[in-house]
């Protein structure tokens, strides 16, 4: 491709509202351009990336023995208000009303299509299993579009859906998907993270998270230093502390600590450590009030506390219900509650002399020790995870980190097929639910978290197997016919070669060509230049490390093919 | 592909609601699946067809130059307004309001994107000339869609617009374009014609419509059965009739007609045939009423009227406008009405004695005749063509067809960039508008003409290049080990050859993978059963026409690949 014609229109400097590294790059790089908030237009070299991506992930879905289709974007509202989406999705899902004033959704997922659709075509367990996928462009309304293609609202999207027997057939599916997405993640070039999840809206029970490292990413995740464990903050267990050493228990105080909203003020206020502050939260469950506590520099994990609870319903308390059940807000402490329920951390065990909320507004009280002041029921990991703390599978330290969720898989279980109403005849002769996973992989935001994580300040580094070209011919002296001839002469070549090759033919400065060729990111540049034409050879170099040869121009395209192949 | 898990599942019966053959083919041979009225999902087998068509049509416009894009779905409505599009559409476009209450449609086509991105990009005529396509699902909320793929709601589309200096250089884009229309189409296995268009509401100048000849066509067109003079109804040219014989002018009698409200009551009370009714219809030309004579068996062509009539506006006269003019509706003649301007079509001229209306309710006049009773201001072709009218260009006749239209090719010329306000500068210095064209071409409606065009009583006739799959391995007798085993080898030589092969491997009877091999309508099938794998030979036939060879086992994917390539 001729860059004289090519619709690739670079920028010295990206609009003031690009701040991450991708956004910035793929809008300077002329890969994209935005039409509204969150909405793109992919340009000739972006859709060439894109379009790579999209043919790495087709190529392992159907090595995994996943069957391509396509389901409308547009979608009844009647499934998704059966499985309760249409509500819990609100507005994050674009919603519009046809002539008949029929209601119809963009679909974010398509759990509700696939899934009346593939039963009503299924009856027996012979016909299982099966895992049907579309790669299509998708729509959330997302209440803050940002960071270019990592947060979009129209967004191209991979999603399989998987049906099975049972349990046991369904984890077979589920895990021949996510070694389909670690071979994905892999061939585009992405450094990249599994780790537990939170299945959150999806529903469902078992779930993995592909996220790629990035400082941009909204995702934080915990990570072992030394095993493979890694989890979303959310979902991530810890692995149980040492006890502390023995202390002695102290008298039990009440202390007027007015004006000292925040757990840091009491603190400094009676000179201790937020640590020794037992944090004593309230939440309903199943109607009840129940005490939830960790110490004063953790937060509970709603996710972790839900599961621990399952399947009883948790929701943090209202006011109401502390009025009702005559608690202090703010002050509650577990001493002289003995009628409530306490779920207590691992972290709160074997440590004596607590600060409390001393249950009356101001005050607290010190010298709070268990089995003397308070009772608890029962231990669980109910923490939020932090930097250094215990790995739950060996004896390494967890280390956070941030990420971009590039893929998604969820083992489902019921939650789709049960209210549909949708089953298959079983061996036995007796009606069941499909047993169903679903698999997401983000392809535009794998464009962007390959940008960021493959850049430097020159511009883009692309992984050959994601570049849109392999390399790019410059030629530095259009004013001269024999180094245009040099230049026309190695482009062919290196076409014939079946290399994807960019010839940079505009009437532009070498600078601009030198500096656009850094910005795009082709692994390999070639330069053709009066200089090194007059001694017959050009210039070959890897864009990532600059490792540069020199052959003769009859040696260019062998060389150009050469350096392409060692690309990464 | 084995059948045994292919998720193709075949019906005997289509449902009621699917008419069209191609829409009843379509869903009996799993192609395709309604989710809601003109709304599909695409199954494996028609996915496979689509990406083929998509493939054949990428290929012909990177051919022609031109370069691909991805333009978002989701279309702020602002430059629709502008255009005037976002009323022209009305319902026709599906239109949604974002969370922040903006204004947003799916795009039917794309011109109010395109034009203002690549304008932002392109300040000089050195940048032109450029076209810009993309592949996409678009969408149209039609008010009845119908025959499947042919009129659907969500439909895959290729649009391309073209960006040129002036006129001439759209015609050399324009043209382009047609030649790379031919070949798709050609490719396709398309029977298709390419016929002279009306621009309609994308607007601009000169248009060609690719139209797939087919019975369940909604279009009408008309060709010529000598030269290769194509144009739709609406639009079509007719050559000038011969003059009839001369008459001798009778004398002008006012008849009374009650109660015969239509041009054949009237015609057979007065015992003349309708041609020699003079129909006088009433249109009100910038904001004047005049009056437009065709011969009573014709209707007039607004379309072609307002072509003639340009660059003026023109509409039928309302009835407010006929009580102001004093006009009797239904019962108006030209004589008499010397006041208004008077427009007759070819086919009045010359011919004595008409019959038209008296200018009073309930009575017609006889003996009507030109010069003597009315005079004409001026002939023009304005009657809509019909079957047996003279060619335009030779002294053929016009044949009137039905058709799918497939695609549709418009020079635009500056009708969205002069309102959008997006020129470039030109070599003299002067900013110009961009001169456009527009390209569509259905990809989703290609699957249903081809599938219209190629079939039997029995199913599908896949022309190869769009078969989801060139071959059938049809094992006869699952239960004979020899008979499975040989069926294996067959399938996988004929795979190793590059045969897209599938192999039918499921437990059901010979007869229904018969069935099921003619209904999907693969090109080749190759039967593999006891008998013939007792004397060691295959059955391979051609799905069109039925040639069938019997090749030894060992020969089987030779033969498979020498018919393969044979089919049409």
């Amino acid at each position: 491709m001729r860059m004289s014609t090519l619709f690739a229109p670079t920028l010295k400097e990206a609009p003031g509202e690009a701040k991450a590294p991708s956004h910035q790059l793929l809008l300077r790089a002329a890969f994209v351009r935005q039409v509204v908030a969150g909405v793109y237009t992919f340009l000739p070299l972006g859709l060439r990336t894109l379009r790579k991506i999209e043919d790495i992930v087709r190529e392992e879905m159907d090595a995994a023995g996943a069957q391509e289709i396509r389901m409308p974007a547009i979608v009844p509202s009647e499934p998704w208000k059966v499985t309760g989406r249409w509500q819990a999705y609100g507005d994050d899902m674009f919603k519009l009303r046809d002539r008949h004033d029929r209601e119809m959704g963009l679909g974010p997922t398509h759990e509700e299509v696939v899934t009346p659709m593939f039963a009503a075509e299924t009856e027996s367990y012979r016909d299982l299993p099966r895992n049907l996928y579309q790669i299509q462009w998708k729509y959330r309304d997302e209440p803050r579009p940002r960071s270019g293609l990592i947060r979009a609202r129209e967004f191209l999207m991979k999603d399989a859906y998987s049906f099975d027997r049972d349990e046991h057939a369904l984890k077979a599916s589920y895990d021949a998907m996510v070694h389909a997405y670690e071979r994905i993640m892999t061939r585009c070039g992405l450094d990249y993270r599994k780790v537990e999840a939170d299945p959150g809206l999806i529903g469902g029970d078992a779930s993995h998270e592909f996220m790629a490292p990035a400082s941009v990413g909204e995702d934080l995740f915990v990570h072992c230093d030394s095993c493979d464990f890694a989890a979303n903050v959310e979902a991530a267990p810890i692995g149980e502390p040492d006890l502390p050493a023995p202390e002695d228990a102290a008298a039990l105080e009440v202390v007027h600590t007015p004006d000292r909203p925040t757990i840091r003020d009491v603190a400094q206020f009676l000179g201790v450590g937020e640590e020794r502050l037992l944090k004593t939260m309230v939440y309903e469950v199943d109607g009840e009030p129940i005490l939830v506590l960790v110490p004063g520099d953790r937060d509970v994990s709603e996710s972790k506390l839900s599961k621990a609870l399952a399947p009883s319903d948790v929701r943090p308390l209202d006011d109401a219900g502390f009025a009702r059940a005559g608690l202090a807000k703010g002050y509650v402490g577990p001493q002289g509650n003995d009628a409530l329920h306490v779920v207590a951390d691992h972290r709160v065990r074997g440590r004596a002399n607590w600060v409390a909320g001393a249950n009356r507004a101001d005050h607290h009280a010190t010298g709070v020790n268990e089995g003397r002041d308070f009772t608890v029921d029962r231990y669980a990991d109910v923490a939020v995870v932090e930097d250094g703390d215990r790995c739950p599978r060996c004896s390494g330290r967890l280390v956070v980190g941030r990420g971009i969720e590039v893929g998604h898989c969820f083992q489902l279980g019921t939650r789709y097929s049960a209210p549909l109403k949708t089953t298959f005849v079983d061996e036995d002769g007796t009606e069941r639910p499909f047993v169903m996973g679903c698999y997401g992989i983000g392809l535009s935001r794998i464009v962007a978290s390959v940008a960021e994580q493959h850049n430097d300040e020159r511009g883009l580094l692309w992984p050959r197997a994601v570049a849109p070209y392999d390399a790019v011919v410059v030629c530095a002296n259009m004013d001269q016919p024999e180094v245009v001839a040099a230049a026309e002469r190695v482009y062919d070549a290196a076409t014939a070669a079946g290399i994807e090759t960019l010839l940079d033919d505009r009437r532009v400065s070498a600078g601009v060509k030198f500096a656009d060729a850094d910005l795009i990111g082709m692994p390999v540049q070639v330069v053709v230049g009066k200089r090194g034409v007059a001694r017959g050879v050009v210039e070959v170099r890897a864009r990532r490390g600059g490792d540069t040869l020199e052959p003769a121009l009859d040696d260019a395209a062998t060389a150009v093919a050469d350096v392409v192949r060692a690309a990464p």
